[in-house]
């Protein structure tokens, strides 16, 4: 059998630890092709590099059997440049993103750069994976999560996924006990509550940092916060309409706009 | 009856055309609060800062009666730092967005820092819109929408919308015959084939500008671009909840992983 084609990416800059381990993990299963930010991108959400130009530059830092390039764009730019530039002719197999020092469960795919490369790669028609850590510390633990990245990749390579989905992997920060499996998922009704830390700088101009805290709405067992919360893998098929389909037919009834 | 309290954001800056004519016609509805980005901020999605700081200064460009902030965020740090530091312990009636010097019809809807705004406010439960011309042109004539964005904002203040649902409003450019009318539509499954330009710096270093074409492959009349194409307002229903329902029965009985 060919060997598959994984293209890799993430939010946390191509030397982060998360995406070290995953570009690892994938060697076991395939030809492995890196285009990463050269930079944290870190809640760039779906952002796309439009009104300024991007570098694209190859770097050694994965060995000789890695192709691996640093970008200065966004996740989503990596991607497109991956496909319509670096891999040109060649159809990916499989896009991964992560693994990322942090929790993208819930709401947070919308803010998630992570994420954003595999809708991208959704997009695209490619099946597509984001991994996430939900430990922040730039020195996490990943070890436990390692078997499970491996067997959820090699399940999507070999079954693929349905057109136009991917799938948002979080994964429990390490506890002392083991993992309990894998729970299918769907995302949680949950938000941040945001804060803002107002101070000032040496020149007595105000300025803010961004803080808050989640919360969690969400009484419901079948979503990925209550997998998290109880040491479950947790997995989130996703798609990118964003259509309320259910609200067509309330606004056709309800709406009446006459402009003379 | 109490002024309706309408916040207004957009991601083409304060200064742009496209939200002097929103900021206009929402003070014939209500009392108005502006939170808007500094400098344009087209493509930036669902981004947030969030290892950076923020800028929020007050400014008078919008006169006595209407209190305007320029922010150096994102259009969603606007919506998120209007919540919770400027209104405060007031909610606003309405959050609008726009309207955006160019199409977010489709998959733009991902990319849009317009329409996350509008995501944002239906986040925080607040009935939102976006609203686009088809127009990318910053001299663009926006005459032809108003009429409409007044009546669409009236019967949201009106009737309200589904909780945590946005609207994604977008007019076809100015032509030679009047609007047709207001079609409640679905997402169109349409995508952006990318290209990109390869040049070389001063110094001989290579850089790229993302360029490409919209592609439609969406054969259906019930979408955005077809509403567009036939000179129709589209409004689209939007949610932010990513999963794909359909696919978690799917997964559940496909997959077999089991870790040892």
């Amino acid at each position: 059998m060919k060997r598959p084609l994984i293209l890799v990416s993430n939010d946390d800059g191509i030397t982060s630890k998360g995406i070290r381990h995953l570009v690892e993990t994938m060697k076991s299963l395939g030809e492995v092709v890196v285009v990463a930010p050269n930079s944290p991108q870190s809640g760039m959400g779906h952002a796309i590099t439009i009104g300024n130009t991007l570098r694209l530059d190859p770097t050694d830092i994965y060995g000789s059997d890695v192709q691996a390039y640093e970008c200065s764009g966004t996740p989503a730019d990596c991607v497109k440049l991956a496909k319509h530039h670096v891999l040109k002719d060649r159809n990916a197999d499989l896009i991964v993103s992560g693994i990322n020092h942090g929790s993208n469960t819930s709401i947070s795919v919308l803010y998630s750069g992570t994420m954003s490369a595999a809708i991208e790669g959704a997009v695209e028609g490619v099946p597509s994976i984001g991994f996430s850590l939900c430990d922040y510390g730039h020195d996490a633990d990943f070890d436990h999560t390692l078997p499970y990245v491996k067997a959820i990749a090699e399940q999507v390579l070999k079954t693929g996924l349905p057109k136009y989905t991917t799938l948002n992997v979080n994964f429990p920060p390490k506890r002392n006990e083991d993992l309990k499996g894998v729970k299918i998922c769907r995302q949680a009704h949950a938000k941040w509550q945001e804060e803002f830390d107002q101070r000032y700088d040496p020149n007595g101009r105000r300025y803010f940092w961004m803080a808050g805290n989640f919360v969690n709405h969400d009484k419901g067992e079948d979503n990925d916060e209550w997998a998290i919360a109880n040491n479950y893998v947790s997995v989130v098929p996703c798609q990118f309409d964003l259509t309320a389909h259910h609200t067509i037919s309330v606004l056709n009834d309800e709406w009446d706009i006459n402009i003379k």
